[in-house]
């Protein structure tokens, strides 16, 4: 952590009491922590609105591999776009689905469109994108 | 606002320079307002998740109302959720849609079942709902 | 409804069967119904990702009456903003607690900033927006 | 894909032309998978709000990996929990930041308990979860 400052904050008593409620319930030790957390998140979002910002993402497909050249699409996609994939982690669900996450890295209006291409190939049945803003 | 109690919380240096930016922008003269917001927020969130908490909710509709006894069932609507609905505006869009919004007392999970069945009715054509928890 | 086209769409037995039943608890009395709402929704979300598209708005405040000048303020707000703001209902939840749902209409990202001012004022507790293309 | 059911949904032609544009745009090749894939989206959200339901989930996390101990806990949680944690992938981000994606299985109540628990341990600066519901 880089230099810290102390900030004060006043809170009606009532909305302390059900805070601290919670935060325990999230298994918190201190609240300048989760106060941080609740910052860093609408910070996060903030960034997010900006297509230009730069972001992390994590694509989560659910797919039926038997779907002929699914996997084959999902490897050439993240070789067309080599700066973008940093990872990619595949698990066998069951007899006919698979779940891949795929974390890429880039602007945010290019993840949003990778992420749009990739959920509509073929033979993927449900798709989720999460993205968190990070410095350049 | 009831007693309110003073609490410190440390914060990195930079996060707080970007925070007090984000919140000026957003048009808040102190942070504790700005914090308070987001805890209150975090808690609304909290209380939604039990469908039987109590909350105030506003539901969005456009539709049209070339499309015969829409503007009956929505009444009719009302009148059999009398408990529930608390007010309703009506706003003319153009020459076809109708706007209107309607807001809603209730459990959670009465207000969600209310809200899916106006969005299904015919010539309703987007809605959108909002909800947040109130004391009983 | 302007000149209709029927359009064949080859479902999974299964998934038509769940699809089936979700909509009837819905209350749908038709699947294209059905199918044409999820379409604009999903129309209606791509469409509110462009900042200068047209939209209307419901903004929904819970806030303290007893604070100073809020009501002033909203009321400045609106006028203001003339343009922009269609309506307003205020409701009264109790001796503290007063409901807010403020009809915008304008471009994406005015709406926004004028949604987060709103939010950002003292004595405003709690806020949601809910937005929903229209065309210009 | 198991059997299919060949299904006639009426479209207003306007409301079709931008569906095919906005689909083509994300490079689905027919409606029918376009069609389907909000069906399934639809029920997926309807699966998830049930506590009980089945549903993998990824959990995107960005921590300092300077804070101490912060590692070690993450393996204690996932070894706690053996039943429910699939797999994780670590990425580093830079000096500071690492990402780490936890690909979770289990009920619905206790993915989100999981979540929140991970989302609270010190030294994590973000975090998302995303949920789809699978059959049990």
């Amino acid at each position: 952590m880089s230099t810290a400052e102390r900030v004060g904050v006043s809170l009606e008593k009532e909305l302390l009491t059900v805070f601290d409620k919670l935060i325990a319930e999230d298994g918190y030790t201190n609240r300048s922590e989760a106060v941080r957390d609740l910052i860093r998140e609408r910070l996060s979002r903030k960034q997010l609105s900006n297509p230009s910002a730069h972001a992390v993402a994590g694509v989560f497909l659910i797919y039926d591999h038997h779907e002929t050249k699914l996997p084959q699409k999902l490897v050439d996609i993240q070789h067309n776009h080599l700066l973008e994939v940093i990872a990619s982690t595949h698990v066998h669900l069951d007899h006919h689905n698979c779940l891949e996450v795929i974390i890429l890295k880039g602007k945010v209006k290019e993840i949003e469109k990778l992420g749009n291409n990739i959920a509509s190939l073929k033979g993927v049945k449900l798709s989720r994108m999460n993205m968190m803003a990070v410095d350049a």
